[in-house]
């Protein structure tokens, strides 16, 4: 099974591609960020993220993607704006029949920490054991969306999938 | 000038085609509403208003998508959720190359009624008027995307148009 999994952002959306093969034994296919340009209209900025996460997905023959849930923040602009960088991931997915299943921070972290607390330095630190790379995944916030596909891995191996929520896989 | 206006929504979306001569008249070609699958995974209902607006682009030659900005209402999930269905309308037009130009619901309701705080009854009156339409627009929720069109025709002819701010037209 192939998982992208996608922390999505107007600015910044980091991913990470991984294949989880029938042993159990998870590895690192791809990571990296698809990056907009500042500034540019919001239309523009999505259709990148869209294009981007696109191309990742004509790379690689990717099963499911899994994406971090709305957060409800304080800012409510921030979460505005964060849910069109998201909504634009998500439709990269549907508009290629790719099933998606959503995830909340708290249990990306809790997944690879092993608590729903945990820094982005930890969660780095984390990603790179799990996937016993020599270094871990460049830029930063690359290793945020490996994180997400590595929660996905980690669900979906248990009988009562947080996959299967609301929103979610179909 | 054939412009696309939209009034999103994750539930229904409406939308008007309008056409605006070099006379300055202006005439309604089609509109109409983008209903979603009630309970559908996000994903999928993101879809359906990107394939609902997608073939209202593939009927006509349309030159400008108008869309509603942002609302920041007080209730958070419903706008962070509003918003990845405007998301999905954006990169509709993104996708197609078209410009997007964005207007507040206040300028929105202040170009068609003349003031900001002007009821749906009344948008869909004047919609009615000023297209001489012999009935409102139906669905109800067609007319606000028709209304979204008529604000561009007006800015447009403007000198110093709306459509141009920041996030709009390129």
């Amino acid at each position: 099974m192939i998982i992208l999994g996608v922390d999505p952002g107007t600015a910044v959306t980091g991913y990470g591609v991984v294949e989880r093969r029938d042993s159990g034994a998870v590895a690192l296919l791809e990571c990296g960020v698809v990056r907009t340009e500042a500034g540019a209209p919001l239309p523009r900025r999505l259709r990148e993220i869209h294009d981007g996460l696109a191309e990742v997905m004509g790379r690689h023959a990717v099963d499911v993607m899994a994406v971090e849930g709305v957060f409800f923040g304080k800012n409510v602009r921030t979460a505005i704006i964060l849910g069109h960088g998201r909504a634009a991931a998500l439709l990269a997915a549907s508009l290629r029949d790719l099933p998606v299943a959503e995830y909340s921070p708290a249990e990306v972290k809790s997944a690879v920490v092993g608590t729903g607390r945990a820094t982005k330095e930890q969660v780095q630190f984390m990603v790179q054991q799990l996937l016993r790379l020599k270094e871990p995944p460049r830029p930063a916030d690359a290793a945020d969306g490996v994180a997400v596909a590595l929660c996905h891995c980690t669900a979906a191996a248990l009988p009562t999938a947080a996959a299967l929520r609301a929103g979610g896989a179909r």
